[in-house]
């Protein structure tokens, strides 16, 4: 009998029937990377309802040496949820909402539990989960904490991991780690949460969280700007924070890439022709009063001093949500484009994205001439979204060349190859590039002392050795 | 030759003159406990001046088996950067603002700049460093990050661990850990950052730090409110922070406290005669229209719902200041009794505030009979110093029993025997009661992965095995 087939029957012992699956059917759509980059493989697939099925689980596959891969949503973008031979673990389903506090704010749900379900349950309390991204109807909480999404509200809220007091977690040896608090402050020695948020689960099993909640906004406008230069967007961009005090999103996309989007069904773009730059700036308060006076002085005096071509706000929720489809959509929008095409997520330092939109540029013309740059994303975080596409099927397009030089004009200006995506599988051999040795030395010293089996997703962050 | 002689003739050899002083006198006022709880010992004070010499004297202390223990501005409250025989390395004269990006809003200053320094140095670019508290004129960078450091905006802005974007340390081999980033999203592996911030100087020793800067507040006000109960205050808070969108204080103080504290010369209280709670509210914001209309509108309505009693606004910074004055001078207020006192820094949920207190007084009167409680704080974080005072000199007064049965009642209500302070020497018996053992058992590991040869700080955190 093999070491899995054993664990299985082992596994069949303390579990009941609904966690295990075997059928090769049902576990076809969670090996399946959903932009289809690759399938994966798995002996079985676990689906535990509790925290002490989890604990068995990881425990049983310690003990037999066999590694496991946790799965969410199965929406992360470095194939890091994907396994090659290990066991399969899906968290969906432990998707209770376990407490809610709105006096103090807090809520604790299980790692399963889906994005949109969190932003509801905040709602019917009166209060507000703000993490909020394109995947948010599939995502879940323990997938979102172990690569520590971003999100078009990083600007106002952070990201997940300021948006986590507690965790619960799994580590590999099966032991149950309680550190489910809903603390704003506990300095009782290392903050040991921080370890497993965006560890992508090399380090444990994320079972269940505690969250901060919010007030929910009473004033919110939603309005698109029109650009001539990423230099303006910056100023821009410091108007709006400091002359409003209410920025909640700040997104810039380039001309090429609202033209692809605005060529999908039902995507309508508020200026004709499309201006070198489009910003969304999203705004909440929690007074109304003077809140739209306040941003319209700011919009006005960006449209006087030149930094801003035009100007125009949504007049209507529905507005809102059109301005935000545009955004919203743009990755699809480039997706339909047949000719190769790379894919980044930088991040700079705010004030040097303009300089890295330059010399990624510049870059890329160089190794493959006439590409087009479809550059989009979160400005007020410094993180882009960058794509090069080649001009046509015939142009040279060196892909990994490419990646390099525009990982080396973010690195160039201290910047990151990886702002909300992570690194899982598909960045792990740039890593080791641009990462500190030291930093990397360390790393690996955590991952063994937590982890010396080398069960706990054992492909990601880190080459083989 | 003993085993620091040795030491010291290598460190000799290595290091400017200015870094090693021997002279006891030199020495003294870095041993002693600033509240006079106990002096410390040390061979010699090493006071690097570049992170190479630090570094270097890492190196060197690790290779002679030789405990270092790292000290800011020895402002401390639980013994943390006291040595007892370990080579004490002050990072003092490392102190200098390395950079200031505005348009970032970012800065790299070193361990040793301390706190006011850094809040002046943000101001002449027209930002500001929100993290505040009493020690700020002593307290350093490196001494707060150490401790994660909280203070009276952490309702707003957070911790430190929410306002440090990067570190640079030297690990406890003495390599240099490079972590100096400015970027707001960087998920590129474990953030390991987050290990150095709380550690207490236990897995390496931090020598510099890029911090989070934020825009100046236009609108600006201070107010106190009169409250029957913590109950009210909890109420309150909730309206203050929800109707304001403001709020970036909430403080409140007991009548005991108060009392006191109106004994110290200069010190002058808004109502008479205290009221059984008193409030500080603090409130900010971007924009000056509406701002105070908003604020006068809540508190209107509050004293409207019976929740708060009376309520006034501070109507100068002079006045904003001698309201703060009352709230900054709590420690000196009860420290000048004579009768035994015994000190705690609890917290809870938010919503457990009233519970809290409710529970430990009975606690407190149970074991000391008409002992009088000091209890002030972060009320809008769940954050309450917490002190026990003997009614005279002669009642009983069990302080070790008092301390348990104050952080049980904390403990029981999902509280933290540690907020804001840190565990150090004086917490770490107390920690091993309430700490989650498998938290203890990963925590003992991720130190014995960085620290092998448990050089740095080892008597914090961890009671001797």
């Amino acid at each position: 009998m093999t070491a899995t087939a054993a664990l299985l029957e082992k596994l069949r012992l303390g579990l009941p029937p609904a966690a295990i699956v075997t059928d090769p059917a049902a576990i076809a759509p969670h090996l399946e990377e959903w932009r289809g980059r690759g399938v994966g493989a798995t002996p079985f697939l676990l689906q535990p309802g509790t925290v002490d099925e989890v604990a068995l689980i990881v425990r049983l596959c310690a003990e037999a040496g066999v590694a496991i891969t946790p799965q969410g949503g199965n929406t992360g973008l470095v194939g890091g949820q994907t396994p090659q031979g290990e066991v399969l673990l899906s968290l969906k389903r432990m998707n209770r909402i376990r407490a809610i506090d709105p006096t103090a704010d807090v809520m604790t749900v299980e790692a399963g539990a889906i994005l949109a379900n969190v932003h509801n349950a905040a709602q019917t309390v009166g209060r507000r989960f703000p993490l909020s991204l394109g995947s948010q109807g599939s995502a879940t909480i323990g997938g979102l904490i172990s690569t520590n999404a971003g999100g078009v509200h990083v600007l106002r809220f952070g990201m997940m991991r300021e948006l986590v007091l507690g965790i619960e977690a799994v580590m590999p040896d099966g032991q149950i780690f309680n550190g489910l608090r809903s603390l704003r402050k506990d300095n009782t020695g290392y903050d040991l949460k921080q370890l497993f948020i965006g560890a992508e689960g090399s380090l444990g099993v994320v079972t269940a969280a505690t969250l901060r909640l919010f007030p929910r906004p009473v004033g919110h406008l939603v309005a698109m700007v029109a650009l001539e230069t990423p230099e303006a967007a910056l100023q821009l961009l410091q108007r709006a924070r400091d002359e409003t005090g209410a920025l909640a999103a700040f997104e810039i996309m380039n001309r090429t890439s609202v033209k692809l989007t605005a060529a999908l069904p039902g995507v309508r773009v508020p200026f004709d022709p499309p201006p070198p730059w489009l910003a969304l700036l999203e705004f909440e308060n929690a007074v109304a009063e003077g809140f739209r006076d306040s941003i319209e002085t700011m919009l006005a005096g960006a449209i006087e001093a030149s930094i801003a071509q035009d100007a125009t706000i949504a007049e209507s929720e529905k507005a809102a949500a059109d301005f935000w489809s545009l955004r919203d959509l743009m990755s699809a929008g480039h997706r339909t484009v047949k000719t190769p095409q790379v894919s980044h997520d930088t991040s700079t330092p705010v004030s040097a994205v303009p300089a890295f939109l330059k010399n990624a540029g510049a870059a890329v013309e160089r190794l493959s001439p006439g590409a087009r740059i479809v550059a989009f994303g979160h400005a007020g975080d410094g993180n882009i979204h960058y794509t090069a596409i080649a001009a046509t099927t015939d142009s040279p397009f060196p892909a990994e060349q490419i990646s390099a030089a525009v990982h080396d004009a973010a690195y160039a200006l201290g910047g990151s190859i990886s702002a909300e995506h992570g690194i899982g599988v598909f960045r792990r051999t740039e890593l080791v590039r641009f990462k500190d040795p030291v930093a990397l030395t360390t790393m690996r010293a955590v991952k063994h002392a937590l982890d010396p089996k080398n069960i706990m997703n054992p492909r990601v962050l880190f080459e083989p050795v």
